[in-house]
């Protein structure tokens, strides 16, 4: 998608660096910063760090990552594999992209090819995902409520759960997006709020507690959100918050859907217990980033709690969701999920 | 209640120095501030910067501060009564104590021992919902989720939400308190923890959209939050995130309990629809107040959003609500209220 008019992903390889580049999330909304790396280590912390953020974009940074450990130190693989399976938890991408990485390595292909393929995969079903949710969206109404950043900082390129409004304001449609803050970190406030505002679709934002009387006036024709993992079953693992939305639009009569490529789905597990739930610190909650009135960056101390409870993610059952969007099409766990 | 081992109000009467004082809430709980005043404006200014805030305290306030008008320029008696009653339009307690002020100004009684008359009758009523409270709390167990802070800062002494709790630790039980943060002016990490902390009783705080995956996860006895006006069919409007509450409480099989003094209370209002509901501006929600290493507070933006929908409350319908809790007892309005 476009930056100031010029087409970006979020992340992405720099063939003329020979380095992978990426956008630095933690900087945005304030600054646009550039990260370029040829070292492993900068990526999987980048990672770590929330620098880059979003379960595709962080399956796309891992392979590129593993593209450099191929390249400089071959000899290392199984050791850099395993540094990367553990930089974040729950999103199933980064484990089916070190999966793909690994079946290249093994049959001697090019590294930055095979990860560039999987990036090219993911845009390419992100593009479907449009495709398909515009249709349900069209139909739903043009008052669309989102949670967290489900945008192309998310997503590589197109977006996930924001596929479909890209896809809408692309063929003319008028759309209204109703932004939740996202908190402890924001993400809807800093990211999707600068994605929308880049491409010129009209948003407002509120505080995430603020969607129920929203929902109530009559404001909501329908939730789209991404995802982190998908179980067998069609519970879905996403941001602290998803089943809040999911609950409450049940409650109003909303339709519910999630956007996400296959990549997000785990075979392996069979329902969303199985999901493991980040927990991150405590300061995550209690400090907050922002900007002073000269516009440089301050971190501030908002509370202090002795005793937080900070889980990045929520599971929302299958039973709640209307649809799950993929570049294949269609599927409504709802009328078919058991647990 | 206590600071650091001294019983205070959240706002009172100083004998010695013949002004209204009160603890500076936008300044805790980085700071400890006790403001004095002899100037009604200055009291009216305190109410609409949420110096001083939650209904029964900006009640409390509004008829201290009429005390210093009929003390020092009774002449601008009907001035003064509309400037208060400007500051702040959903809190009806407001209403209430200008209107009793009123009562013993034309009747010509002593203006500060009337002020302090509607003080000393708010709190025998928040005493009296904590036993109430109390007994019902301890029916549906010790762990019990708030949002906002419905504790004596915002009820000049006890509480609300928070009054039974206090009177179940007093009485040696132990309770566990879920502290939502409350977005956007963080009067739970920054108010109620403080509260809970100075009277030593266990909390957790967590980020207001978490609550419904805390609820899924069997961790949640009980729901408790106070109110700023409760319409006659017993519509409750109170902070933005409360009507979230309810519909998740309900979605759990939750008690979801009201705690407030009939002081309001609205007669006049026939349900939630006609509760004016304040919307404040977007900086509250792009603007975020903490200290820095060194203590020092300030002021940075995390959000550049252009468009902002900040309402200060939402309206729970009766439906919802198990029990309000006044003074007077119990009222069951799901049981028996129409819309």
């Amino acid at each position: 998608m476009r930056v100031q008019g010029r087409h970006l992903r979020a992340v992405d390889w720099d063939a003329r660096k020979q380095a992978v580049v990426w956008i630095d999330q933690n900087a945005l909304p304030f600054r646009f910063v550039l990260r370029h790396t040829r070292d492993p280590e900068e990526v999987a912390r980048a990672i770590e760090t929330m620098s880059v953020r979003g379960a595709p974009t962080i399956g796309a940074a891992a392979a590129l990552g593993l593209a450099l450990v191929w390249q400089h130190m071959p000899a290392q693989w199984e050791k850099w594999k395993q540094r990367f399976l553990r930089t974040r938890p729950t999103a199933v991408n980064l484990f089916h992209a070190v999966a793909w990485m690994d079946a290249g390595f093994q049959a001697r292909e090019d590294p930055v090819a095979r990860a560039m393929a999987w990036l090219e995969r993911e845009v390419a079903a992100h593009k479907a995902i449009g495709e398909h949710a515009a249709a349900l969206l069209a139909r739903a109404g043009n008052r669309i409520l989102t949670h967290c950043n489900a945008g192309w900082l998310a997503a590589v390129d197109w977006g996930t759960a924001l596929a479909g409004i890209y896809r809408l304001h692309a063929e003319g449609e008028q759309v209204h997006v109703w932004v939740n803050e996202t908190r402890p970190r924001g993400q809807g406030a800093r990211l999707t709020v600068w994605e929308l505002a880049q491409e010129g679709i009209a948003h407002t934002l509120q505080v995430d507690a603020a969607a129920a009387a929203l929902m109530r006036a009559g404001e909501v024709d329908a939730v789209i959100v991404g995802a982190d993992r998908i179980a067998r079953n069609g519970d879905v693992a996403n941001k602290i918050g998803t089943y809040m939305l999911a609950v409450l639009a049940q409650a109003h009569g909303i339709p519910f859907y999630v956007a996400a490529p296959t990549s997000t789905m785990d075979d392996n597990c069979p329902h969303g217990e199985a999901i493991p739930i980040e927990m991150r610190a405590k300061e995550e909650l209690c400090m907050v980033e922002g900007v002073d009135e000269e516009g440089i960056v301050q971190r501030v101390r908002i509370s202090q709690a002795e005793h937080v409870r900070n889980p990045a993610f929520d599971v929302t059952p299958c039973a709640l969701i209307d649809a799950i969007i993929t570049e294949q099409g269609i599927w409504r766990p709802s009328s078919s999920c058991s647990r």
